[in-house]
């Protein structure tokens, strides 16, 4: 029998298309980092990056509304550029919309997204508007730049480093999983309005860490950054083979919100394992140098207001074969059985990403 | 009853989006043109383009092979970058795949799109791959330069300026009917095999413009200049309305193959109407100096061994209600009443642009 592309899932995927790559420019960091790094002449680096999102694979029209959508649409991407340590400026959006969307919707769509681009300062340049069979597909691709001192990648992490994350991890998948389940009753005790609202605006609108990116960028203490979009068990495995270091994550010291811890209890959610794999929490995951870690973090909270999390270390090691961080419960390892988020699986349909 | 998408098409849908642009950075020449251009602080411009091609809309999976979607997908970006004069470099594919597709496919996809990708020494730099509920869709941006000097725009027309095209008009179309209708009487008298190959790789593969471009870019007797997608009647209309100015395209000029002819004939298709309306030729319109005109074809066609075509010439007028040609036949003003081309009237699904 012939081979599908589910079988392959999307990292298998991508070897393929590496396999068949002749021509990588010298001036061109390549695949596999949140954005591509392009080289100029004038000293700054062009930065890019694109995601497309499709009806329901990625969001379904009845948990996520229009101005959301067009919120969240550009936020991944910015947080793609935030990652990097770079400085959004120019978005590309193709739209292909099923003909009897209703313009309202349409306009509803692009208020959100243009909420996002004037705080950030994003240009609308271009794009591409083409009628659609069925479902409404959404295609950006955002232009940043950044000095290229001041880049950040997954693969400068070192053995010590303090892994730590910008804030409370799980509360998107918390609120993917209340928006699917249409969980309505509010009146039972532990599930307060206050709840659902916080944890379902941090999946519909998560605020891309720009800023903060832009702030990491400069400090040399940070060796390597990535953005938190599949969770921390998948995104942290990335760091892991870039850098080819082993991690441990400290399970108690994963941030988690009283908003969350609540909801989780009363549902019986697994809070740990939402934690780790629910994904878009599109925050920023970071190693930072030991020696240099508590100023750093006081320094965070002086420019920010926020508290730096830390949740683990990179160690010395990484074996091909073993591509998950390990887990401390306790002070012991823990078995984490979670499974990597893959677009293919189906088994999260209707979650963005 | 609430407007919808397809009550608006895709100009109004523009100027939806036009309405609710505040931030457009002073760096950037703003949406209409086949490219945004971004100015950038070492003296190049930043071309950017995209483009999305959804299965069902743009592209039916029975007429157009894997290979050739890899190979048109990427070449329709590639003329979008030539229409500016730039020199394409970095490309950002986006994939979304039904799950059931054939890996073998998926490779065929990426042969086709490695071998133009190779020929004009564009680097893949990024993208993503995720997978799709039906149908296949493809994104692709592209980021190319160009010397700010040698940009060409649609707004650069002058009254007397020649019209010319650098190749058989129409050819694409007859290749797309050939296909569609599934025409495969080839014992027939009147259409050949040959017939049938030449215009259906015209349509399949086209060949983008990129070193004509490029040579046109360095040319100031050259004053405006796009790419022909969606055909003579529509996109000249895009210079008139651009550069504000009339145009007037003798009929007898349009630059028609043999093949095209023959197969017309034979069909008894509207040869005149499927030259200016049938597009996908990604061939170059631009408008030349009369003055320089004669010079400018010679020097064309040493260059590059090939006629450019003059089908007719801009005139002082262009009031905002006519957005058409006028077509001159045997001398006389000749009614034209075919349709532009829009995505959201449904009458040409399957056809890639």
């Amino acid at each position: 029998m012939k081979k599908r592309v589910c079988d392959l899932g999307e990292l298998g995927l991508i070897e393929k298309i590496k396999s068949q790559v002749l021509h990588l420019s010298s001036d061109v960091v390549g695949i596999g980092d949140d954005c591509a790094v392009i080289g100029t002449e004038c000293g700054e680096s062009l930065l890019a990056t694109t995601d497309t999102l499709i009806e329901g694979i990625h969001f379904l029209r009845e948990t996520c509304p229009f101005f959301d959508l067009g919120f969240k649409s550009l936020a991944v991407n910015l947080s793609d550029i935030a990652a990097m340590g770079g400085t959004p400026k120019h978005a590309l959006v193709s739209l292909s919309l099923p003909p009897e969307m209703e313009v309202d919707d349409f306009e509803e769509f692009w208020r959100g997204f243009f909420k996002l681009a004037n705080q950030f300062q994003v240009a609308l340049v271009g794009g591409d508007t083409t009628g659609s069979l069925r479902d409404l597909a959404i295609s950006i691709t955002l232009l940043g730049t950044c000095d290229p001192f001041h880049l950040k990648f997954r693969s400068g992490a070192r053995a010590e480093d303090i892994i730590c994350v910008t804030g409370f991890v799980g509360d998107s998948a918390a609120g993917f999983r209340l928006l699917q389940e249409k969980v309505q009753s509010f009146t039972r005790p532990g599930i307060s309005l206050q709840d659902f609202e916080f944890l379902t605006s941090r999946h519909l609108r998560p605020l891309p860490q720009v800023e903060q990116g832009i702030w990491f960028g400069k400090r040399k203490v940070v060796h390597a950054m990535m953005d938190l979009s599949d969770g921390i068990l998948s995104d942290l495995s990335q760091i892991m083979s870039g850098s080819r270091l082993e991690a441990v994550v400290e399970l108690e010291s994963l941030p988690l919100s009283h908003e969350f811890r609540r909801v989780c209890d009363h549902y019986g959610w697994p809070a740990i394992e939402l934690a780790l794999t629910g994904g878009e929490d599109y925050l920023l995951l970071l190693t930072v140098d030991p020696k240099e870690w508590p100023q750093l973090q006081q320094e965070y909270f002086e420019e920010f207001g926020e508290n730096l999390h830390p949740v683990g270390q990179m160690l010395l090691g990484g074996s091909p074969r073993k591509n998950q961080p390990s887990f401390l419960k306790e002070g012991r390892i823990a078995a984490f059985l979670g499974e990597p988020f893959d677009h293919f699986s189906g088994s999260k349909r209707g979650k963005m990403k």
